[in-house]
């Protein structure tokens, strides 16, 4: 080994210019969309739902003031996003953000890997789960059941055109019923929706989902 | 050229085995998803909704006898459904179903290629253009505006990390305002999740569907 | 369910603009390719030839028109084309044409899809067996025989360097002779190229083609 | 630089197990494909054929022997081939030849990158060219005019269905005729057809092709 | 908006069972690859190398405990890793770790994503980055110099053979040097070599990574 | 058969300006590659390795020359290639040529396919061993432990993401040691380094590999 060469040290800002650049989660609060659209005035329901989020999460997500332009379309996405992701169902909230990450890794959908990343994190209490979820499931320690769900939700997100019957089959010998096929589908079809508008639009995550149950 | 060669000949069945196949779309109105999932009761909004597309369609769309195991599902879907769809927008009616064939034929949806290609054909009274959404909507002559609205939603869908500003920029250029851009984002958007919850359920569409504007 | 939201209604052409547009298919039976290329005399053989595609079929395929600049390359198309097409073999005029559009939609190609999606049609007398061999073949119903040989068509057509002994012997399995793969192989093979004339000419299909067999 | 490291070294056959392996080429010039199909008693045309080419190339291309099994389909193969690769044209037999290599390239068929690898090195007398088909044709210098014809006809394999005016335009920009365009595409789509049938069935290359030209 | 939905909430662990999970990172720090190599005794160059990591960093990276079975192996690599990473270049070490993970990224390779992943920040000083750089780098704030070297770096590493003279100008026209470009294309190239032996070995990142610089 | 049609012939140059073009390799033993780097002054363990390569094979082979321009970066890549390539290993050296050739045909790299696969024919003395390692490695008759050693270094070539547990095992159970995994990854791995670094510099092979053990 060449001793003349570099030694290890802690990675540290190596330059002026670049321990001056600007957080690239600067305007990420202020300038949720690429598109020029202003947030209408919130119906009763939605300025509660806003209240809410306030209250319990400290911020309102971003991807619902992006949606807030056309108080219509912000309740169908919020009524859809709230059955799909907080009723009841065989998978538990954790394995639908699991779903809703791998599928948006996939995807590459950076507002919805930062978002769902976290709240992976948040709800498992394991921060090297998220990141997995973010960059390959595949190298995750799975049990046998989520695997074959982030496989089926993945190859759906992939090549939807070739699943097949032995595709289902696979997920009720893993222990899934034909509820919870349907919900494995949903909720990875709606991450194929939400990408695509999140992708669309260049939206931005709010900047605190950055640091959470890190 | 060989002269001892077979003739043109207008194409007829030839075989008694094949003459005797049931149609692809025998069990179509009535199986309609490969999962064992039975109808709930419906609300009573949802059952004036079946109504009315009795009324005037002549039958429910499958789509909705599939989304029918559960209300609260169902009815989310309707709302986002009409909303994009059938809501005013700077995209005509038409344009959204042209989207919407454009996209499910990159995820090859057999759902929505039928239904939604039935819809464009009757919108446009061009049998030609709904077989030219579903085939390959760059062999249709289209304007530069339409043209530009299914290359975005089509990138949209295959490659969605890849939409920059500058593909935001190319609509505006073809004439699409701020809100132009997401609905056309919300619509490629709506169909990646719909041609997927089809394609994992094995969603069949309403037999009625082939034989129309044709 | 927000019930202020449009209601279901027939699909009907929404603006005068748009039911006013000409038909996609206006010019396809004049302007058959993009390239300006002239018909040459025929010769007798060929005028015998268009005049019983006249009779029987009542009009002449507009890639046989295509082909026409040059009477040797339109003998030898037509002399390959009858032989795999309409010569006897182990495979039915059915199942060839239903290689023939699988291969077409992997290939995405408008004039393949539309004349031979026709054929498929006429030959099963099933309308819905076309619909699905132009969108995905996988959600047929079909005889394990014929999805093998759809498999084995549509795997050379898109990725002919991994067939290998194992791909043969599913074939094999499923009852097909060696001759019988030589045809799968030659039909998918041919219409890898047509595919390839048609879509680099913007070869436009009879218009007539559309309505048959619905 | 670790001196105690191997040396470089004029690679020589290792071991003696290596150095006893049949030649991948050893049943290549008798065992022409994985199909068990019977040559058929060759018609008076054909034996005629046959004898040239072994007064001329010393052999017979093992794909014609390949489909001598059926007279019909041999000699219909044959006038194609030999229409598209030696009757006139706007391309030279050269560059005919190059889109061969470079389109079998993309499909990575065997036996047509041995057989027409050794057709450009001859054709061309530099074997460097040969190799640069085979390998990646974008690696080459090659004349605008060269480039465009094969950025056409590598493009018509890979995505058939992208092809466009602005496609055949930048042919035209080259300096090629509404004729050459129809070549370039008849070529590339006649090798996408015997690529296919070649990989389907295994076909191997006569072995005398390897050293011919280097 | 169905009011009777749930509602928003904190995210937290849902369930007992999950909440018992053991970290994904348990046993990152003791089996650090899938193959049962074991350490060999290190060379006195290498047992002062990672007494000078544990010092810096804390911790001897895993990567090189995985070249550790073999003293030569591992000599070569961190020789080429220091010079590349370490040694003078017009390449901000930032700007080669925003390669690191740009081109990791790509490759979807979970211990260099996590590494280097945490160097970007950690350089930096903006978690944002480093999230930016494993999700999608194109949704980044970037100069123009570095959008240009980071589509310079993963274009070659998801199709190298489409690098052409074109690529290398878009280098030089954004202020690139020929040496800065040799140094763009071997940062990219170790990462798709290191990317393949992580991969191909399981290798796990240590559980530090996680939480640095966050 | 049309009997006006061109009879087959020795293929011969065509063109007097064909003739005359030069050979592709023309420059290629002088311009190494398409970077203005110069070379630096020798250190003297370069220069002697550099004699030595003279002295055994008859050349220094072009990859070292284009390092050249920095010692520190040629001595690190003398050190890796030579341990990978010419150390023990459970791997022949021929094996792990084979390697090197199917991994860059896959990424479709012009010098390494030219150089090593020079290595190919000369180590086993099977030009056709060498071809089919460039053109498709699936179409060679392969023991099934070097089957396995190459099904598993282009799989970690085209898709890293997708190694997994299965994928060792089936290594194991050809008969590969845990080292020996290693080692397939490792060459794999450095091919794709060099292949990258070779396709972003435009690195021309020796010209005299061209000829080699044919």
């Amino acid at each position: 080994m060449a001793n003349q060469r570099p030694k290890p040290s802690k990675p540290a800002p190596s330059k002026a210019a670049e321990a001056a650049r600007r957080s690239q989660a600067a305007d990420d609060d202020t300038v949720i969309t690429a598109l020029g659209l202003k947030e209408a005035a919130p119906t009763d329901a939605i300025a509660a739902y806003f209240n809410k989020c306030e209250e319990k999460l400290g911020f309102v997500p971003n991807v619902l003031r992006a949606y807030a332009f056309d108080m219509p379309k912000l309740e169908a996405f919020v009524a859809m996003y709230n059955d799909l992701m907080l009723a009841p169902s065989g998978l538990s909230k954790l394995e639908r953000e699991m779903i809703a990450v791998a599928v948006s890794s996939v995807n590459r959908c950076y507002y919805c890997l930062v978002a769902h990343g976290a709240a992976v994190r948040a709800l498992s209490g394991d921060p090297a789960l998220g990141e997995l979820m973010v960059m390959n499931y595949r190298a995750a320690r799975l049990s046998k059941r989520q695997r074959a769900m982030l496989d089926f939700a993945t190859k759906l997100t992939a090549e939807p055109w070739s699943i097949e019957d032995s595709d289902r089959e696979t997920l009720r010998k893993a222990g899934f019923s034909e509820r919870d096929i349907w919900d494995i589908a949903a909720v990875a079809g709606f991450y194929n929706m939400s990408n695509r508008v999140a992708s669309a639009t260049d939206m931005r995550p709010n900047s605190v989902y950055h640091g959470q149950a890190r």
